[in-house]
Parts: C-alpha cells; sequence; structure tokens
C-alpha cells in the first residue's frame, strides 16, 4: 500500500510529470494564496533528520501541516555509514511509532532504501548520502517548466561538484527522463573521468571542464553548494570562484532568458556573486524554495494522501 | 494585506484599545476555558527566534495553536548585528516556504522593520534588539487594565536597566498612548542624561535615580530583569538588590492595591524578592504569562486571522 | 477536574484495567490504521522534558496527535535535584501559558507530585528521578496482557538495575496489582538487601540473584536498561551481559511461549543479544513502543479528553 519515494532514477515520464502537474496544482496552497485540501487529516509524518538540514526539513513540515497533516520532528539524531545499526534501530523505533510516513535525511548512501524495505510506513528519502534527493530533483524540474512551460529540450548546465552531489544525480535523472539536455561542468578533481562514461551512454549528456565555453548556449545555469567545510586551505574559493563561480562578469555572457538555479544555501561570492544570486529577472534561488514545498506535498499526497479527499 | 506588528511607538489609543479588547476577550480561552475562534486555520506562522527564547517562542505557539494556526520553529538560528546578510537571507527563505506570517525575535535593532520591507508575509516583532518589544508591550497593557479596570491616570515605575531595555521601550510608548504616568527608575549607567530629554518631551513620563522615595505613590511596578551575563563581577548583584530591588522591605512601602510586574524569568533574590515574586495577592509574574498568550492572539488574528471566521 | 497520573502505586485493579481496556482500543489508531477520536481537538499538552528523552517525548507527541490535540515541546530544560526552584518555576511558567496538560520528565524523584500540587493544568509523569514511569507500566501490562490474553497468574522476570529503575517500580505495582508474579533479578549491587523486605511483604514479589536457575518458568522476561553511562570501566558490559545478558544460549532456555520484553533502547550485546532482541517470535520490544502510543492515547483521554466526544 505506502507507496515511497527513494530515488528518481528509473521513475518513467509519466510519473515524473503526473507528481509535477499535481505540484504545479499545489503553488498557490504552498504560497497561502489557495486553500489545499486536507489529504494528510489524521496523518502523522516522521522528519527523521540523521544530518541536520534546517531547510529541508522545514520545507516538509510545511508541506504537511498545508495539507492538514502532523509532523514528528527529529533532527540531529546523529549517525554515520559506521552507526548501521543504529540508524536502523532508531528508523525502526519511529516506525513503531505508527506514522504514516517517514521523512529521511541521512549520510548513508541507500539508506533510504535500507528503511524502505524493514519499515511498515512509507519513506521519503530527503537525501541519502551521495545517492539522490529526489524532492531537490523534482523541485528544479518544476522550476524549469514553470519558467520555460516545458522540459524537453531545454539546455541545462550543472556545475560544481558532481562527484558527491545528491543534488546533481537526482536532477540529471529526472532532467534527462523529461527531455532536457544536461551539461556537466566542474574541476577534474569533482568531476572525475568515471563521469565520461556515463556521458557516452546518454544521448542527453556531455561533460566539459570550461565553463566559460558554454555560457552563451544555456537555458539553465544549476550551480551547486562548494562544501567549503571538505576544502581544507583557504585558497580554495578564491580559485573555485576563478574558474567555477557564476561572476557577475560570466552572467553577463548568459542568454538573456537564461535562469540562474541553486539548491541553497548559496555561499555568495564563491560558487554565485550577490548581484546575481539577487536578480530578480534571472534567479529563480527563492522560488525554488517556494516550489519545494508544492513538490513535497505533491510527494506526501502520493505516499499517504487519503483517497477519500483528493482527485 | 498583511499587517505587521513591528513597535507600539506611533500606535493610536484607538488602536491599541482595539488590540487590549480582543485579547481581553481571549484570556479564558488562553486559559484553555473557552473555545477559541479557528481563525488561524489553515494559517502557517514562522517562529523565527534568532536569539533564543523558550518562554516568548512557546507563548507565540500557544497563541498559534488555541486559533487554529500551525508553528514552523526556528530556534537559536544564530545570528549578530554583523552578520545581518545571514539574517535577511534565512528570513527570505522562510518567507518563500510560504508562511503566513513570521515571528521575529533577533539581536538586531530594527531588525524586524529589515524583515518587513523585504518580505510578502506579515511580521511580527519578538524583540529586535534594544528597541521594541510591541506583544510584552501590550501583555503589561492588558495586565494593568485588568487589575484596575483602566490605564489612564494609572502611576507606573519602571525599574532596572532601562537603555537597554525593549520591554521597557514598548512598555514606554503604549502607556503613555494609553494616558498612564510612568516612572523611569534606574542608576545613572543604565538610564543614562538621553532620558532626562525625552522626559523633558513627555507630559507623561519622568525620571528618578532614588527608588526608595516613589514607592508610596505607585500603583504599579515593573521591575525589569537584570542582565546578570552582562554584568562581570560577582558583587554587581548584591549592589544591585541593595539600592534597586524590590525586597520584602521595599515591599512594605508600596500601598496595599500597587501590584508588581515583571517581564520573567525572574532573577529571585537580586531584582525582586522570594516572598514578593510569590506573593499572590501582589504579583502579577504569572498572569502576565497568560496575558501574553492571550495577546498574542490578538496580534495573529489581527495580522492573519481569516475574515471569514472572525468578529 | 483535572486528573493527574502520577504513579501507578495505589491506582486499584478497576482502574488499571479500565486504562488497558481503552489503550487496547486504540492500537489500531495508534498504527495509523484506524481513526481515533478527536477527543484532544482543542487541547494544548506541554511535553516537558527536564532530562531528554527524544523516544519518551515522541510517543507522547504522537499520542497528542493522534487524538487531534497540539503539542508544545521543551526538550532538554535542564535541571537537577538541586534546582528545584528552577524546576517549578519553569513548571508554573508553562502551566501560565494555559496547557490543559503537562507532560513531566525530570531527574527529581517525587518531581511529578510536587508539580501536581502546585499547578492548575493536569500533571502527567513520564518519569520522575528513580520514583516511577508510570506510562512504561502500563505499556508493559498492554504487552503483557496482548501477548497472553492476560496477567493474572503471568510469571515476569525483571531483570537488571532493579535498585534505580523507575521502569521496574511502575511495573511492579501494576503487575502485582493485576495478579502476576514478579521475580526480580540482578546483582547483589543492584538489587540490594532491601527489596528482600518489599518481597517478603508481597506474595506475588520474590526476589533471585540467579538468573539461570529461574529461566525455565518464565512466561514473560523484562530485561532493564543498563546504564553504561554510569558505569566506570569498561569491564562492566562484558561481566554483566555473563551474568545478566539475555544471550542467545540464556534464551534457548526459556519455554517456547515465553516473551522478552525491554524498554528500549537496547545495548545490543550488552543486556539482550541481536538474535534475541530481533527474534520476531519472542521479542516485544517493538510491539512495545506501538503499545506505549496506545496507552498514552487512553491516559490524555482520561485526563484532558473533551468528554463530548468520547465513550
Amino acid at each position: 500500500m505506502a507507496r515511497h519515494l527513494l530515488k528518481l532514477e528509473g521513475l518513467d515520464e509519466a510519473h515524473l510529470t503526473s507528481l509535477l502537474d499535481r505540484a504545479a496544482g499545489f503553488i498557490p496552497a504552498a504560497r497561502g494564496e489557495a486553500e489545499a485540501p486536507a489529504s494528510l487529516r489524521g496523518r502523522l509524518v516522521a522528519q527523521l533528520f540523521f544530518e541536520d538540514s534546517t531547510r529541508t526539513r522545514l520545507s516538509f513540515e510545511a508541506a504537511t501541516a498545508r495539507l492538514g497533516g502532523r509532523s514528528l520532528s527529529l533532527s540531529g539524531v546523529g549517525s554515520s555509514a559506521s552507526k548501521g545499526e543504529t540508524f536502523l534501530d532508531t528508523a525502526l523505533n519511529v516506525d513503531a511509532l505508527g506514522v504514516d510516513a517517514m521523512v529521511v535525511r541521512s549520510s548513508i548512501s541507500g539508506g533510504a532504501d535500507l528503511l524502505a524495505r524493514n519499515v511498515r510506513c512509507a519513506v521519503i528519502n530527503a537525501g541519502d548520502g551521495r545517492r539522490e534527493h529526489p524532492t531537490q530533483g523534482l523541485l528544479d524540474c518544476l522550476t524549469i517548466r514553470e519558467a520555460f512551460g516545458k522540459i524537453s529540450g531545454v539546455k541545462v548546465a550543472i556545475v560544481g561538484d558532481i562527484a558527491n552531489s545528491r543534488v546533481a544525480r537526482s536532477a540529471i535523472h529526472s532532467l534527462t527522463t523529461l527531455g532536457a539536455s544536461v551539461r556537466l561542468v566542474g574541476p577534474p578533481t569533482l568531476l572525475p573521468r568515471s563521469f565520461a562514461q556515463i556521458a557516452a551512454r546518454h544521448d542527453l549528456v556531455s561533460i566539459t571542464h570550461d565553463l566559460d565555453s558554454i555560457l552563451p548556449e544555456l537555458d539553465v545555469i544549476m550551480m551547486l553548494r562548494v562544501q567549503l567545510e571538505r576544502a581544507a586551505g583557504g585558497g580554495i574559493a578564491a580559485d573555485y570562484r576563478e574558474h567555477y563561480g557564476l561572476t557577475h562578469r560570466r552572467a553577463l555572457r548568459l542568454p538573456a532568458h537564461c535562469i540562474v538555479m541553486h539548491p541553497g544555501p548559496v555561499n555568495r561570492g564563491v560558487e554565485v556573486d550577490d548581484d546575481v544570486a539577487d536578480d530578480g529577472r534571472r534567479s529563480q534561488i527563492l522560488r525554488q524554495v517556494t516550489h519545494g514545498v508544492a513538490v513535497r506535498m505533491a510527494v506526501l499526497e502520493e505516499s499517504v494522501g487519503r483517497t477519500d479527499r483528493v482527485r
């Protein structure tokens, strides 16, 4: 009965489109400008964040509340790949509290799948290690569709730490399934040779280490967050900005219609310059936040919504 | 559409009175003894506390819940005047979650105004640096009105760290607008010369450094909290108590009808002696807490209440 | 009007049975498989945890939500027996927020009683020092009743740190009142001579230091959590397991029908071996978690439920 959302890899075009359609319809309710159906009335959703992420947790809590559901929130539970057992034990206990769904964020790649195999309730992956962050991928798709009226044929660059990014992975799966072409951009350290093989298998995926060369042909430039906490030396940020930052100068070389996206929070002056992040015409950063609530409403409704109330 | 509550300075008598009337009507519901209207049904209120304040946050959460609304709570977000950008960025992101209102506490004087100029949702100031704490001012007014049936003509002393107190500032604005006379009392370090100028412009405000001389003429004595964490030496507390504490001896010199107020939490044995704080006849300290919920219900309803349900 | 739940000591058979009956009826709703009555609609329940206990707090929050009530949660408020005044002050302030009930966990033995004498709202003890943890006792009873269809005549061993365990104390009171026989098992340091006197007064209570000798005669073996944080040396855990751990070998000597219980979280490999904890036939550990929600629903409904909605 329970329908999990573990990853976007493997979701077909019809399913993705149906989720995006439902999410698009929820945008006014997500903004508090329309009434949402009470399709989660009586439903209990555990927000189980082994890794702290206030923004994503609040987005899921907002989505749950907008649909009339209740949240049980566990933040900073503390876990790691080496504590796999504690991770599962905690989830089993939360499941035994009788929750209808659990939204799970952890540093364990494949963690959401592990839980889905072991718990009774629905599992929504809110980021599992380096693997996927499916609701982020969906909100990225929704943002592009809202901006251009379509996804198919849109040219998207994803720039930054591709190798370690679950955001990139979920975006790649969903965007290519929906027909966008995706250029992966980053330094060789963050975009290693193995990605060339992936690109070779995908018509719609290509890779480059040279951001400047592709700027004029983009419809969407999606900047990833630099994990400054992983970078040892102080010079990393300045160096990164020089080669891969979306600076004021680089933004001038983008087509007028090209939009700027970022999963947030932005390292201003590192991966995106201030004036680009705040450019009300180009920047979709805050719109992505709103779309995140709408997408999570659609996902939660699909997973545990009351069938007597919706559609 | 959104109506902010940023400060009491400048609010006229009619507006203050209307808020107090509505709050007075909410007292039974705030105590769980009557049903409140579901005027926040479907509304989402962010409780955005950059400075931790469990008491004020819980009071706003209780008010939100009593009216049928939902809270998204962010506590100890961590900010400072020097991180003004992060402060605004965080608030813009919370706004983009589609909340109907945000209750904001921060150490930035004028912080609530900054947000109100930049966000879409209603902003309720829950304390901004040294500036104002308007719902505290309103609950102080409500407590006096409940005790005496009126505010006009009531003689109030505010005692303590006037210079740094947003509680004092909000009380002064609202009480004088409603016709109370206010005596500011404190040591010259905490009640500097600039306040004499303010007093000179106000018919209803006067200042003194001598608490003992005015005790017999008071209707209300409002003790401010000593910021012990700011005081360096250990002798400060004892010294403060000697000159400005509401000791057992001083309380004996107050008129029988005089009430004692404090915004809490009380430093017992510093600004108020134990037996005075616990004197069920005089002390309004716990009643202020209850009135705080009623006042916040009135404020939230005015800001984001459903017009189809109320009045 | 308010009905507290402070301890199971002194609760008679009829009252216990009525709570268990109601809780048993709530099990499907606690699992999200049936609709619960909205008997806490409009009710505000403070979850006041002076000692952190995510599991118990979430269980009470789930119970509150399932019945349509709202929670105000204070976790890790920080207190100790020496700060008795702060403890009471905090509770008085929460009471003044107008909550209908407060669920209280603290390290102060008798803390819940202290609050019940001083506050207006209903008080539910969620563990007070070494004294009692009444909802845990009730969920233990419910689990035994669900497993055997009765409690009277069932042979229960409680194994571990009896002296310091509020879990043991609440279980002893309720199980013996309902006619179970209880064997207390532990090393002399954790099961001191004073318990022999208690046993001498109770027909149904006996004590032993030899776990192995009683295994074949048990219907229920309830393992307590070893407080590893109290144990100084590293050898304690291994030593404990050797004499009092429910190892794979010991479990083989239990009757086939004997169930294993533990209040959680389990120190795997210390008081219970992995395969015993995960034995789906014997182990009731996760079922206890579910029953905890059902029991707390019954307790909250009895304390502050709307009489117009229930029964």
